[in-house]
């Protein structure tokens, strides 16, 4: 069994943004060298989130105007009472999850043609950080 | 360690529906042979996804109900500016998940008495796949 | 390969409650003698799931009164004329989902400062399980 690790930094200029790390993840998987097997991409972060869906840039602002709507922003939650401000982060995280995993299978990234996996920032403007993980042989 | 990898195929009647594949995701667990391990079950679509919940129909409709309500069809998605027409599917897709990873025990999926997998599709009447990869000894 | 598993056991005295795991699963991590690989968090009920998100109590308030909001207790849901009277704890299981899993690198929970392990129970007050089930060597 193989199992090889690397981590992926982002700094996003806005508070709210997806980026699309599939490239990335696709190199962790050859560099990896395992042929069939599963690699987990997941947010080491509690306002942030991975998922897979469309690279489609009107399809993105509608998710995230989606969720602004089902987790908005708001200064009275609890949370806040700790000083924070970022209590919608948290639960847009909670919406779209932190963690995906993906099949391997004959070297490559085992998607469907249309799926593509994104780091999805929720309280950005700072350094957070992605684990990706494949194990296999 | 084993791999084995195999894909279901499916293509529904209804622009909606939910498919309960647990007795095809058991059976390729046992074609595998993996006495000890995890089964990754993963729509390949973008508008599909895979969940695990209670196999009852009255429940299966209020699922059905609810997912329309916080993610409905609409024509005003940005995404439809593409000349696409199903935005609520994806935005339903990322509130149920795309995949769902189940544990192998003694050779046999490790679900509690309730529990049974679905193939959830949001965007039908087209062929579509989900991947099973067995991994494991 | 080493796959190693055991199983957690839950009676909250709330219907439903927020319960941190992330001690148990290090330690069973720890029992396993894994050094690289991940582990499976999979509530085997399908009116309870597992999170990864932030220990702090205000938060862990927002987040149920934000589910109760989402996905209310309503006695009209058809799944109610089972008998049943416990629909809107399935649709807060499809919200958070049932299971996570995570990476463990050189021998430990490979998570980010703030990310911490919960079992969510939405319709408890009786005996519930968990699965924890180690793969990596």
């Amino acid at each position: 069994m193989t199992a090889y690790t690397e981590y992926l930094w982002f700094q996003t200029a806005r508070r709210r943004d997806y980026v699309h790390i599939t490239p990335q993840v696709a190199e962790i998987v050859r560099k990896s060298g395992v042929r069939e097997g599963m690699v987990l991409v997941s947010a080491m972060h509690i306002t942030a989130g991975v998922f897979v869906n469309d690279n489609e840039s009107g399809l993105l602002q509608d998710i995230d105007q989606w969720l602004e709507q089902l987790a908005p922003a708001d200064p009275h939650y609890r949370h806040h009472l700790t000083g924070e401000d970022n209590a919608d982060a948290h639960l847009k995280n909670l919406l779209v999850h932190h963690e995906v995993i993906l099949p391997i299978t004959d070297g490559r990234l085992d998607l469907g043609p249309w799926q593509a996996v994104f780091y999805a920032e929720f309280d950005g403007q700072r350094r957070k950080r992605v684990v990706v993980k494949v194990l296999g042989e």
